[in-house]
């Protein structure tokens, strides 16, 4: 008898990933062995890849643990974790520990608890997240690990498409997590194509322990009011396929904004001078996705904080080119200044 | 003192659409009064363009109609209406009848109400749509208006993303409603930037009775159940700015799928041999979201109706492309059939 449908879910979903990363390290060595395992010397141990999990305790990354632990040595992988305490909670050391030793106890070697100081930047959750992933980064380069697996499923991904769509601000903010992440495509979440009642219910056949975090629950937390009031209100009105919806259109919003990218990073090529600077004509002849993305990428050029560049001042800028009727020098953040002078678009830092 | 700001807004908006409308007017017709207004002949009554309103009767509409009855005249512009009874209530017509009189209270001429029989297919509301542009389709071709005005507002736009996401089939449904849209460029939406409570508010303060159609609060129809409950609760969840973003969203979206498919249309003509046929290696060559494109382009083009064909089926014939490993020929909506044949994607219907 096989394992639970949820078990092998899980597993198969790692087994998958830990596939593309053997591969990825395959094709990246130079000389390395060929695929068809016809190597003259075998391994030893120490050279095997290491790949990590993040896991916080909760269901998600548990289950996520629990099915490297079972894939990785198939694969002649060793299976190491991570957990962060972000010191936010009173206990949430202990607590830390805890998960460390539920992760020693499945076989996971190293297991590293990593204590984090979260700052205030861009509000809480963001803060954390950067405490968070700052850690793992750290983690990871210190143990030479091939990978780093997140435990996001297609729920978490169905919320942070409506978070992105709350801003407002294009396909590209719709695009949710992408599958491989992060320098030297470092993160890989296994889970987003996998319910996180999947998740959960590996966890409970397998008589994992998991740990829900409070702050999943409280309505501070834009993301938390998202999940137990805004999705299933929106999945009330709409039917229950709107989480598959979501995670849905946050592939084909990655894979379009991807194709205007490149697009974008084409066009500015042929819409300059000899001296480089932008023509107002040329720009006045691409289409208005196009045009946008190549105004906003030279902004950014220019100095402009990507984060601080809204949709409304690349539109200002627009203006500049298909509205032109004198306006004066337009100020935009990072000090940045955007004219229009002889049929010549002029952005520059002052 | 100027109108109430409600009023004032309301009207604005019609009256930028007029001169879009008389605009492209004068650009249409060959020899057509240049617009400095030097003709040698004034116009007489019967060549001023009309432009007629559709409006139910509630809210957002009477506040369109009444808008326009004030604009037209200054504009050199007939101003009609027309009202459709759907026949869905009890004394629907008598309803009609009474919206009809209030228009022409207001001044405009011509004023119809059409009774329509609305159909089954697609659901209640997709045939009460249907059935209302057939209508209104024919009101405008018989009275050779130069346009018809619709009353939708961000509102109406913001639930109509969300309606478009919950399909999940990418950014072209979460364009929402074009402002200009139908053939010959027919309808107008001049709200489409505006709230709900500007045209609820412009009523109020002109005294004009509305008509609240109790289908809108009807929680058996989804765009009810989203008004009422979805949208307010991701609202509470994300903040009072989600119908902004929303409407957004859609003019962004809008314009990105514009441009992939100006994209597409471009790429298809690359990618074919001599006998016309699809090339799978120039098709592997094009980005993800424009090669799916192109073949969503190939599958419509060889019968396999629009609406039939989902994301899921297009996916299948990409892995012809991106996956092959002798996979066999595809049976696609329409009866067509996709499959590869000798470094080709041979499309046709059976």
């Amino acid at each position: 008898m096989g394992p639970h449908p949820a078990v092998a879910a899980i597993r198969l979903a790692v087994r998958r990933v830990l596939h593309d990363v053997l591969n990825e390290l395959n094709e990246d060595i130079p000389g390395a062995a060929p695929s068809c395992g016809c190597s003259t010397a075998a391994p030893g141990p120490d050279d095997r890849p290491l790949v990590l999990v993040a896991c916080s305790g909760g269901a998600d990354s548990m289950a996520l643990a629990s099915a490297l632990a079972f894939e990785a040595p198939k694969l002649a992988v060793r299976a190491g974790a991570v957990t962060v305490d972000h010191g936010l909670q009173a206990g949430s050391d202990l607590r830390a520990a805890e998960v460390a030793g539920r992760l020693t106890a499945m076989g996971l070697d190293p297991v590293e608890s990593v204590a984090v100081t979260v700052g205030r930047a861009g509000g809480p959750e963001a803060a954390a997240r950067d405490a968070r992933y700052a850690a793992l980064d750290e983690a990871a380069q210190r143990h030479g690990a091939a990978a780093v697996l997140l435990g996001h499923t297609r729920d978490d991904q169905a919320e942070t498409v409506l978070l992105g769509l709350a801003r407002g601000s294009g396909i590209r903010s719709l695009s949710g997590m992408a599958a491989v992440s992060g320098a030297g495509r470092r993160y890989r979440r296994p889970f987003l194509r996998l319910d996180r009642q999947t998740a959960r219910k590996a966890c409970l056949v397998q008589h994992l322990p998991v740990w829900d975090d409070p702050m999943n629950a409280d309505p501070a937390y834009t993301r938390s009011r998202l999940r137990h009031e805004g999705l299933p209100a929106l999945e009330k009105a709409l039917g229950k396929g709107v989480v598959e919806a979501l995670a849905r259109t946050a592939q084909l919003s990655r894979d379009d904004a991807d194709a205007l990218d490149a697009w974008a990073a084409q066009a500015d090529e042929t819409v300059r001078d000899d001296a480089g600077l932008l023509e107002c004509a040329k720009l006045y002849a691409l289409p208005p996705a196009v045009r946008r993305r190549v105004l906003r990428r030279a902004l950014v050029a220019a100095g402009s904080p990507a984060g601080s560049l809204f949709a409304r001042h690349v539109e200002e800028v627009e203006r500049l080119i298909v509205g032109w009727r004198g306006q004066k020098p337009l100020n935009l953040p990072g000090r940045v200044e955007a004219r229009r002078q002889g049929g010549r678009l002029v952005i520059r830092q002052g």
